[in-house]
């Protein structure tokens, strides 16, 4: 592997590679530079097995890339052992065969762990298992395609997020999981304790209750980092945070976790509506490019039919709530107090072609209190929904309200008086957005169901593992 | 700023410049290619203000990077409101000093939010206030040089990993925080329980206490995503987990955090101690190296005596354990059945000549049932802590036990029998460890106090915000 990286080339030589500690070669380095000729070492398992009179035709994956590498093997060098599912160890040279095709013709085949199918190993040799089937094995679910190109897509777009976040001079933040502040009943929260009841009883203290115990003051599981970025935002300009988020709520839905991974943005100095959408648009757009580029063999596993979506070269639409709303009044949905629901978000992106769609000015009742007032029409305010195929919203955000009056008047509790204190020193405008990881993955993999795009789902009643 | 990309050039087409969105230029892109005579707009805080006759002379940071931009105010252009901690947007043309240095003649310069001092806040200019003092205003303490330039470091460091594990090949897996496996009893661990009474009287099911309405088990903070990465890693190779972990401790020492980010690989087909620690230790020069590269000025910001340590190029020393206890006893320091305490941890890396010792081959009674057992002494497991000065113990790490049948002897509870099933299919041998970034970045910015590493330190009685 060439270590591919932007920084002082005399890194190079400090960097060894990583071949040296391996002894052999990952899949995806042999076939992104194949030396034909060359006497080859890998390691990975046995995904398919074809025999010939004096040949075995094996079909080897080690999870480094979509891709698996043939192996060819003489007939005397193989055992019974030698199975769909066993682990391997395979020398040899890399060759070309007749029609073309990079192979490995062994010249020694080790079996490292065996693979009995018949004593319980729940996947088939050439069997395309449906998401619910293998979701009941998540322990081994990694084995099958579907999973580890999920996998690797996931790890791909999260590594593109940090690059375009670390090339457009964002600070990465820490934002905590623990926090005192529970959200002011915007969301449903866990609350934590410790578990040890020596500890419980070491820590206790007059007036406080098991749930303050630890802490001194109850402490819930963070549904959002965007305060704590507003924060470090006004010290040290464009910063996000990327992590897991939680959700107490009793939804079992296609689209709801109980944990799942947020990423968040706070731009400085956003002073439009525009300024954010462009913002998030462009993040979309390379994302999408970029795995695109990166993993287009694993979008294939997972859908044979996967294109790129249209709409990538495409400008996304802009909606005014009150647009959005006549738009549905004439396909005969009306909206509630609640809002857009789920249905008419799908509703709303196919009348745009199938392009997403920003839905822009809310209902200030209807959004949050650190949303900041529409100039032009104070009973809205400047937030977004961002909604796309497939899943709806995948991102909302909001120009924050930076009048410290205004927010004062609104400010739902006194324990969020640091918070209103960022207004009061050195304030700026700012916006941000969150964006579910999940479902960006739903729309980027064609994938129906949330739960089948992160490697240990949780959701009520399910915690495996 | 330019696209610092490894991907196909025809994405550079796509990412527009943010600057676009922004209409203002960050401080970090101006200082890296200066364009002398070109307009240039800022926005940022007065970090310093210097007066004269005609003119004022204002620093300025924007947070994008450790260095200010000197800004050449003709006294005509400034207000009252321009003060120690005021937000500015300035516009005009970057210049040379006559001593040479780049700096902004302003030809217009804005007061976006004013900061009185006197109205509250904690800092003051031209003072270096000490890590304890900034610590009782987390919301305010980026605005610090000390705290912004630790938080630049963190994200660096943070990038700097994800670039070297994904030019390495490994997969970045987001192994789950909520989790039914309390880790045997090995670390004290929080629980979760939904917040709303409603939604736990909704969920409530006949022989279910409260921990477990949620989830149908009771559910756990992480202390670890290595069984569940020993998982993947059994489908997809080299995998890697980065993100927050808890313990439920009550201990408040300059070392220990509730909440706190790990870094834990696990490495497929590894065989020795011998592999696993060629792979810490060309992480951990990689890291230091990448990050006095990229963060130079931010090291000098915390401390300006902070030099390369001299071991990064140097071998790491490797102890077995009974050696470290000999070195120990001559010390006239024994040690107990607890293993090596933090000061015998300090003096043995003194007694090293400064530079990262490994400890290898523990005894078995004092690590976990999955670290494998040594094949030359069945007492001993194949276990490693590597030691730094500042913090001792930053790693820990082993072979994992491989044999079905060993490990099921071992194996603390039945709950864990997805584990041992990873033994029965296909089975390779792994190696892996864990990484506390806290404590990497005490080592790297020479920071006594782990609470001043991260922007929210949780620890008892303390979860502000």
């Amino acid at each position: 592997m060439l270590y591919r990286s932007c920084f002082h080339s005399n890194l190079k030589n400090i960097i060894r590679n990583n071949e040296v500690f391996r002894k052999y070669s990952v899949i995806a380095a042999v076939l992104e530079k194949p030396n034909v000729g060359n006497v080859t070492e890998i390691k990975g398992w046995v995904k398919n097995l074809r025999k010939q009179k004096d040949l075995i035709f094996a079909d080897i994956s080690d999870g480094s890339c979509a891709k698996k590498l043939q192996i060819v093997i003489p007939k005397n060098l193989t055992t019974d052992s030698l199975t769909y599912g066993s682990s391997v160890h395979v020398t040899g040279k890399l060759s070309k065969s007749p029609r073309g095709q990079l192979e490995l013709v062994a010249d020694g085949v080790k079996v490292l762990g065996t693979c009995v199918v018949l004593d319980g190993f729940p996947f088939n040799p050439r069997t395309i298992h449906p998401p619910e089937y293998t979701r009941q094995y998540l322990h081994l679910r990694s084995r099958t395609n579907y999973t580890s190109a999920i996998l690797r897509i996931r790890s791909a777009v999260t590594k593109h997020i940090y690059d375009y976040f670390a090339a457009n001079n964002y600070t990465n933040v820490h934002t905590p999981i623990l926090t005192s502040n529970d959200c002011e009943g915007a969301g449903e929260v866990f609350k934590i304790q410790p578990d040890n009841e020596e500890t419980v009883k070491a820590m206790m203290q007059e007036g406080k209750d098991r749930d303050s115990v630890y802490f001194g003051s109850k402490t819930f599981l963070t549904v959002s980092g965007q305060l704590h970025l507003e924060a470090v935002c006004r010290g040290m300009g464009n910063v996000y945070t990327f992590g897991p988020t939680f959700r107490a709520e009793n939804s079992r839905s296609r689209l709801h976790l109980s944990e799942f991974y947020m990423l968040e943005a706070e731009l400085a100095f956003c002073e439009t509506l525009d300024q954010l959408q462009g913002a998030i648009e462009d993040l979309l757009k390379y994302v999408f490019i970029a795995t695109r580029n990166t993993n287009e063999a694993d979008l294939f596993l997972i859908d044979k039919e996967n294109k790129a979506p249209s709409w990538v070269t495409k400008e996304f639409v802009t909606l005014t709530y009150d647009e959005a709303r006549q738009i549905l009044q004439k396909k005969g949905s009306a909206l509630t107090d609640e809002g857009i629901n789920k249905e008419q978000e799908l509703t709303l992106v196919e009348h745009c072609g199938g392009v997403p769609v920003f839905v822009v000015k809310w209902p200030k009742d209807m959004k949050s209190f650190y949303m900041k007032e529409s100039t032009e029409d104070s009973t809205k305010v400047d937030a977004l929904d961002l909604l796309t195929p497939i899943t709806g919203e995948v991102v909302g955000g909001s120009l924050r309200e930076d009048n410290y009056e205004k927010l004062k008047s609104k400010l739902p509790s006194e324990r969020l008086n640091w918070y209103l204190e960022l207004r009061k020193f050195g304030n700026i405008p700012t916006g941000g957005y969150g964006l579910g990881l999940e479902r960006l993955l739903q729309v980027l993999c064609n994938v129906n169901n949330i739960k089948d795009t992160l490697p240990f789902p949780r959701w009520p009643h399910n915690c495996d593992m």
